[in-house]
């Protein structure tokens, strides 16, 4: 569904409609001049060819000396999706289940289920402020478990998962001898600390993006960190796929690195201020919700609401959000994104709390 | 093999050492100028987000108006081998068989194997002229092959298929219920006249891509024709893995387009320049091939090669080629790239014929 809104919100677009998009999360800030200009200078060097599967080695480098690994446990990839996909084709195209807490990133469910291997959903509620059970998370996992997806700080809910319950998540994952796989997309930008994967015991991997840190989504460029078996097992199947990410793309990334803390800095700042505006205007028209601890995300819940319907009739009053049903079983839910203007977001907040009465 | 030593060769070249590349199909020729200015504008215009997973509207439709297609009929993925891979993924995942006529691009059969879908090799030789058995063909079919692929103008061979061969393949393929997939990356700028799968009958898959006729190749960009129920199932495959071809890349796709003609006679005529070299080269030395109908290779034999050693022991000599191997069972050939100025060839082959002895 949320695929859906989205290919029918640009279709909208396409006929001339303006149409404020909260249904993803596209930062409406600008790529960095200073990265378009890298890749413009790259393409003129003629960086046009092909190159390593396994990403250029100025890039690896780099990315390896940021997170305390050797440049071999890190591959690049299109997109932190790309990096998503490819561990749970690899971990799990002969059989196996994976355990998802949700609510959970539209993704996760749709490669599982194109790999055909079984979801198991770990349920979080906004009342226990989206914490996970860990001996519930427990009970879910059996022999064929072959692995866990986090996603800290979370979408949809924008919330960062406390070191204790990540902790104990490492540590029953470590028991059972399962993969841990942190979708860590946020955590550069969240408002508040988060615990990495790499940081905690045992072999596990983290796949992350240059998109949301460095408002490069469209650029298609993120990574992975894991063990060297796995990294090469990765630049393997991009090798049969899409062959590399493109060099010039992948010089935009390097000079994005160089500018990681005022540019975080900046996003942090800007999105905190979106969510104070978004948090007041929710709180006033009776919606349920917890406060966002990173970008770009709210959640909120209103009792007996059917946000499919919600969202597609939104659509029609020129606002696009997320149905909470993209993101497992919160039908009462949707998502706003907060990735447009503070005046655009008043805007849509207006015609949201309107339409929902 | 093939993938093992370019990797082994980039790695030779970042310790400073010279390697004359004729082991991929990777052109010299830098990207026009006039693309990559069309990239760079619309970087700055900020066409740098996220967007559709088929595509752009605008160049999906110069493509169909190019194909006589409608739009649906169009998908854009990044390069054509995404588009092999989308395909057989879709077609072969539940199982089923795929024949292959060989010599075979080497990721026809990495793909088929990371499916786990049986292949079934068509065997052409030499001696014919490279050309298809038919009914060999007809006798390798059975009730859960799936496909068949297509390669003209094939690589590693540079042969272009009579349109006699391609009607009878075509026909068989229609009686029995099975899928072309026609991969026709060289076509555009191929030597002779191919004939395309569009213009042929029955409900079939076209790949291609803008690598090799625009000098594109690291731009990663191509697209699938298709009917429109499989378009729409690679649009979702493509939602979750990639999520989009950068648009700013989509955008130099665009101009590459309107410079079509120009580009491809400039490229034929350059490469059919460097197969007469290479080809006189090789003559004299007494090695066996067939001429090519289209750029860019030359896939020669000695009897009694080793290729795997040959290719691995030329490496040392500043020299890359693909060991026949790599192609399916040409373990005396080896296929010589022309991608490289006309000088740089005629040094590798000097050597090659000396290694050769």
């Amino acid at each position: 569904m949320l695929y859906e809104i989205n290919e029918k919100a640009i279709k909208l677009e396409n006929e001339g409609k303006k149409i404020i998009k909260l249904n993803i999360g596209d930062p409406d800030l600008e790529t960095p001049h200073e990265i378009v200009e890298a890749a413009y200078g790259a393409m003129k060097k003629g960086k046009t060819k092909y190159s390593s599967a396994y990403g250029e080695k100025n890039l690896r480098e780099k990315l390896a000396r940021v997170h305390g690994v050797s440049a071999k446990n890190v591959v690049i990839t299109p997109g932190s999706k790309w990096g998503v996909f490819a561990t749970m084709n690899l971990l799990l195209k002969d059989g196996g289940n994976v355990v998802i807490p949700t609510p959970y990133w539209t993704a996760y469910g749709l490669s599982a289920k194109a790999i055909g291997a079984e979801i198991r959903l770990l349920k979080t509620k906004m009342e226990s402020k989206w914490r996970v059970d860990l001996e519930a998370f427990e009970r879910l996992i059996d022999k064929n478990t072959r692995m866990v997806i986090l996603n800290n700080p979370n979408n949809p809910t924008s919330k960062v998962m406390d070191d204790d319950r990540i902790n104990g998540i490492v540590q029953i994952a470590n028991e059972k001898r399962i993969s841990v796989l942190s979708d860590e997309v946020y955590s550069d930008i969240s408002f508040v600390e988060t615990r990495s994967i790499l940081d905690c015991e045992g072999d596990h991997v983290m796949v992350t993006g240059f998109s949301k840190m460095f408002n490069m989504t469209g650029w298609r460029i993120g990574y992975v960190v894991a063990n060297r078996e796995f990294i090469d097992r990765i630049a393997k199947l991009n090798q049969i796929t899409f062959s590399n990410v493109p060099v010039f793309i992948q010089e935009a990334a390097l000079k994005a690195l160089e500018m990681h803390d005022e540019l975080t800095k900046e996003i942090k700042s800007e999105y905190q201020k979106r969510a104070n505006v978004a948090c007041e205007t929710l709180a006033k028209s009776g919606l349920e919700f917890t406060k966002p601890d990173a970008p770009f995300y709210v959640f909120p819940r209103r009792r007996g609401l059917d946000s499919e319907r919600f969202a597609l009739d939104l659509l029609d009053k020129g606002v696009a959000v997320a149905p909470g049903s993209s993101f497992g079983d919160y039908r009462e839910h949707f998502r706003i994104s907060l990735t447009a203007p503070r005046n655009d977001i008043a805007t849509a907040l207006d015609r949201i709390c309107e339409a929902i009465g």
